[in-house]
């Protein structure tokens, strides 16, 4: 990977926990072209890395993620550059949800238009209390419909059509009682808030909470019934792991469970 | 159109913001057939019009809307006559999604039965504080099966389940705590919250909303990859209207921007 | 049926209204496959019985259900048997959605793993303040997978996967916040609360319950136009129906209405 991107994204990997951290505080955060191609780089290869169990995915400086780089996007203006700018950006996304392990949102000050989609398109999101939450394309003239993927998939049609169309910011407060986060901390407890739940995650067995993020997305999309055939099979295969007769075993034992790795 | 539907249904215009008050306000505007009728001649014409930006829906008298006029239902009892009905009703409430620009519930008084599905219908809803939301047809022998498809889309199926097994009252506040509505103010603020919200929209970029609305409820129905593949083209082209490049450079150059109309 | 089975299960029968008390209270009401079992044919007895209008689920002893049988699950371990017992625990589920009246969660004490997801599968939940909710499998290795389908359809994905991936316990006033559950009262009301709700649903039209609860559940899985084709036909038909008739001709005449039995 090419000096460039590795600066501009921190990974940083303790514990089986891995920590991206975008770093161009100075812009915010935007998604220019090479952070979304080095947050695909890092997810994809985590995705194949056995030995991750978490991700954290931060902002450097002021802003959480400012959503995507303006004034990139103006200067190449062809309809066939937005496309596959838009595409990359909905493929990233898509790839956290199709992450095998969960991904925690640590945001603070903004998370704005696709910054505020990456929080939409976490597991799990913990935010400061003064964290500030919009998608406010409509305010530059362009409707932010890649975010609203995203949100309209997290918090209902009314607030989320709300957000949409006024551009307006909602305080972290009003994003936890709407679902779209949840939990808020003052700023000075938000790593520890963080590492408390990357705790409690990498506590559980790394098989099971792999079997459980695969079918927890993909069940939603189906049929009750179909749903329902996916996640017995899902779960029948969960059971015949090692680490869930040990984790029976040792509650019904009253012991501590030992978890394969 | 004819007197006696302008009568029943007052269309106010104002700086590109349509008014439409339904006006029978000694049946609290239940929706009689001939009000269902001009209701959708007004949306229809509106969404023909590229010069109306946004519409409010309001009640004339106590009420916003009590829903169905029963006893005009009751005057042709034939199940091809309810299927019509129904029907009608159904495309009318389509419409106001399908309209290509926001459309704001200004709620007063009671919202019941297909009124309250106008409501969960409309983008936005703003409402009086002493406003009041119910399905209540259970409690006249008759489920509010169409509501239910509305309302169910808006609000968590428990609670919509309660309300249209019940026939129960909500006030605002629950309303707008479950996202049935947006916001609750004083009823005697209540033009001026609307109006306020009106701004907001009209202040956008036209293109800008018009590309949004329409994806925005579309995108909904589709699987994941299938959303964020239409999402990704529309915002690929909006990107390509002037108005994005006008809002951009405006934004970059810190000025205010001037939106193509 | 077999005497074990129904001392393992209670059913009382009371105008209209069946209790189904689970009774292994030493077990916390386990889902051992002989309660599944007996859950299962009381709810298909039901289905078939027009006298039932309403039906209650309740746990004997201290808590309401704390989802499986662990022990006896932990006894066969076979891919097979898990599958069976997985889709026959599904199928339990969703008769439930299926049944034609509605079916009240009564929860005190514990509701966790399937026993959470039994909540999440009743159209309406009571809860005392005290009582708590986790789908807990991941703390022995096991995601709780048919749980989330459930769990997943109730309340918003952030918080739902919270709960799978940390197995947490979330209390009842949080449970109502997010639309787990219907409403919490003290624990020595909440009999009292549960017989109010099931008198306000006995009150109403047996035919017009039978209706709405069948469309309910079905219309959510339909697209838009789909879902209110379908509902208009419902509606339609149910004004055919002689309650209707005379729920409207009560209302216009000011009198309470005499349903047909």
């Amino acid at each position: 990977m090419e000096a460039n991107l590795l600066t501009m994204l921190q990974r940083e990997d303790s514990n089986g926990v891995a920590t991206l951290r975008m770093q161009r505080p100075l812009q915010f955060n935007a998604l220019s072209e090479a952070l979304l191609d080095a947050l695909q780089h890092e997810i994809d290869a985590i995705a194949a890395d056995p030995a991750i169990r978490c991700v954290v995915l931060a902002g450097a400086g002021k802003a959480f993620c400012a959503g995507h780089d303006l004034r990139e996007m103006r200067s190449h203006p062809q309809l066939d550059c937005y496309r596959q700018l838009f595409l990359r950006c909905s493929r990233l996304m898509q790839s956290i949800q199709a992450l095998p392990v969960p991904v925690i949102a640590r945001v603070h000050g903004v998370a704005t238009a696709a910054g505020c989609q990456l929080v939409a398109s976490c597991d799990l999101a913990i935010a400061a209390e003064t964290a500030r939450f919009a998608v406010s394309g409509i305010n530059v003239g362009l409707f932010c419909a890649t975010p609203a993927v995203a949100l309209s998939r997290n918090i209902s049609p009314k607030r989320a059509f709300d957000m949409l169309v006024t551009g307006r910011f909602i305080d972290a407060a009003t994003a936890a009682d709407w679902g779209l986060i949840n939990e808020t901390v003052a700023e000075e407890e938000l790593d520890a808030a963080v590492a408390r739940k990357v705790s409690e995650i990498v506590a559980k067995s790394p098989a099971a909470v792999r079997y459980g993020k695969s079918m927890f997305y993909r069940q939603r999309q189906l049929a009750l019934d179909e749903a329902y055939d996916y996640a017995s099979e899902v779960m029948a295969r969960n059971m015949m792991e090692q680490d869930a007769g040990e984790g029976i075993d040792a509650f019904l034992g009253k012991r501590q469970p030992v978890w394969a790795f």
